[in-house]
C-alpha cells in the first residue's frame, strides 16, 4: 500500500530573491515550496484550480521551514514535494530543498492546508469527493 | 485654479527589499509607487477601496521609473505623490522619491490608471460620476 | 527575573499582498513577522544592523506559521514580537498577529536565529559578547 | 549589419502573483522583465555573473511598462526580450509579454542599464571592453 506520493521540480534562484548577504532572503523558501506543490499538483491533478472547479479552497493553515544552507542567486534548486496521506480532513506536504548540482540538502519544510466551501467559507470536516477520489486513485488506502 | 494634489508619505526601507548588491532592487519602486498613491487616496478619499465601493476598479495601464541615487537597507523614504488632472478619462500620479535623511532625489516616476466597471470590466471612456465629484471638490476646473 | 521582551507594532496590509481569493498570500506573513523583529530591534537597540556593525550577521534557520484567520487589503494588522532568551547561542522570537480593528488573534508564528561571524561565515557555539551585555541590561539572568 | 537580437522564454504565472482583482499585480511585470533579461543573458553569455566577474555591475536605470491586457494565475506567458544596440555606455532592452496559449501581446516594455565599477561603483562613460567585445562577436557595428 502506497504511504506516500511526490515531484521532484526544478527551479532558479533570481536576482531579486537574494538579500544583502547575496544569499536567498528566507522568506522565499515559502514560495518556493508554492512552485513545488505547484509542480505536484499538474503532475497529479490535484492542483489549485482543479479543487477550485469543484468548489473547494485549499488555504494553507500552518507552514514550517528548516533553514540548513544558503543558495545563492544563479544556483539552481530541486524542489522535491512529498504528499503524505492523513485521516483527518487535510492535505500535508513535506519539502526538501537540494542545491541541483551538488546534490546538497538546502532546506526542509512542511505544510497542512484545509478543504474550505469557495462559496461560504465553511471548513469541510471530512474530505471532499473529489479529493477521496483522487487519494484513491493515486492507491491510498486512507 | 489648482492644477495638482500632493502627498508626502514616508516608508522604512525593508531588509527583505535590498538586492546582493545591498541597494533596493529596482522592481520595489513599483511597490513605493503603490504605497505613496495609497497614502495620498486616504488622505484625500480617493483611495482604491473608495472606487471599489462606487463599483469601479482602476488598473494601472503604464507606469514608468527613472532610477536617480540608491535607497539602502535602514534608510528612509519620502515618497511624494502628485495628482496631475487631465480631460481625458484616467488618473495620473507622479511620483518623486527622497532620502529622508539627506532630502537626496533618489527616483521619479509616474503612472496611468484607467477606470473598468467591476462587474463587466468594460473600460469607462468618460469619467465615473464619483470621480468628477471628487475632482470639482478638490478644486480641479478639468 | 524577566522572562521575555516584547514589542508591538502596527503595519497595513497592502494592495499586492491579497492573494485572488482577497486575503494575504500566507507567505506575507515571513515579512511581516520580519517587520516586528525590525521594530522589537530598533525600540531595545538589537537590530540586524546593531550586530552586523559588530562583525555578526543573524541568519534565521528556522521559521514556523500557524494561520488561524485570514487578512485583507486595507485591515491593519499589530504585530506583537517577543524576544524569548534561551542558553542557546540563539536568538528566539515569538509572533502574534492581531486584526487591529477586532483585536482577534490571526496567526501566530516563531523564529530561530543564530550567530555567524560576518567574513567567514563561521557558527558561533557562544553567544557574542555584545549580546550578552544586551541580554544583561535588558535584565535577564540567562 | 544586425540592429537587434533577442530571446523568448516562457514563464508560469504563479497564484501569488495575482491580486485580489485574479489578475496579476501589474509590479510583478519587472519581475518578468529580468526573467527574460536573465534568459537572454544565459543564451547569449552576456548575464548578470557575466558582467560581476569582470568587475562590473549594471543597474537598471530606467524603466517602463504598458499594460494591454491582464494575466490570470495559471496562464503561461511568453517573454520577447529584444537587445536594441546604442553608442552610449548603455544597455537597452525592450520587452514583449504574449499569452503563450493566445498569442496576444499582454504588455510591453523598456529598460536602460548602465554599467558601474564594482568597486568604485563609478559610472563607466565608455563601454567595458567586456561588452565591446560581445558586441562585435554578436555581429553589431556600433
Amino acid at each position: 500500500m502506497k504511504t506516500e506520493l511526490s515531484d521532484r521540480t526544478e527551479i532558479s534562484v533570481r536576482f531579486n530573491e537574494a538579500d544583502p548577504l547575496g544569499i536567498v532572503w528566507h522568506g522565499h523558501y515559502v514560495r518556493y515550496f508554492e512552485d513545488g506543490r505547484e509542480a505536484f499538483g499538474q503532475k497529479y491533478g490535484i492542483g489549485y484550480l482543479d479543487f477550485y472547479a469543484k468548489g473547494i479552497v485549499v488555504p494553507v493553515v500552518n507552514i514550517h521551514c528548516d533553514f540548513k544552507r544558503s543558495l545563492r542567486y544563479g544556483e539552481r534548486v530541486v524542489v522535491e514535494t512529498i504528499y503524505h496521506p492523513c485521516e483527518a480532513a487535510k492535505m500535508k506536504f513535506e519539502y526538501k530543498l537540494y542545491n541541483a548540482e551538488t546534490g546538497i540538502l538546502v532546506a526542509t519544510g512542511a505544510s497542512t492546508q484545509v478543504f474550505l466551501d469557495k462559496e461560504t467559507s465553511a471548513l469541510q470536516l471530512t474530505n471532499p469527493p473529489y479529493f477521496e477520489e483522487w487519494k484513491a486513485r493515486m492507491g491510498f488506502s486512507k
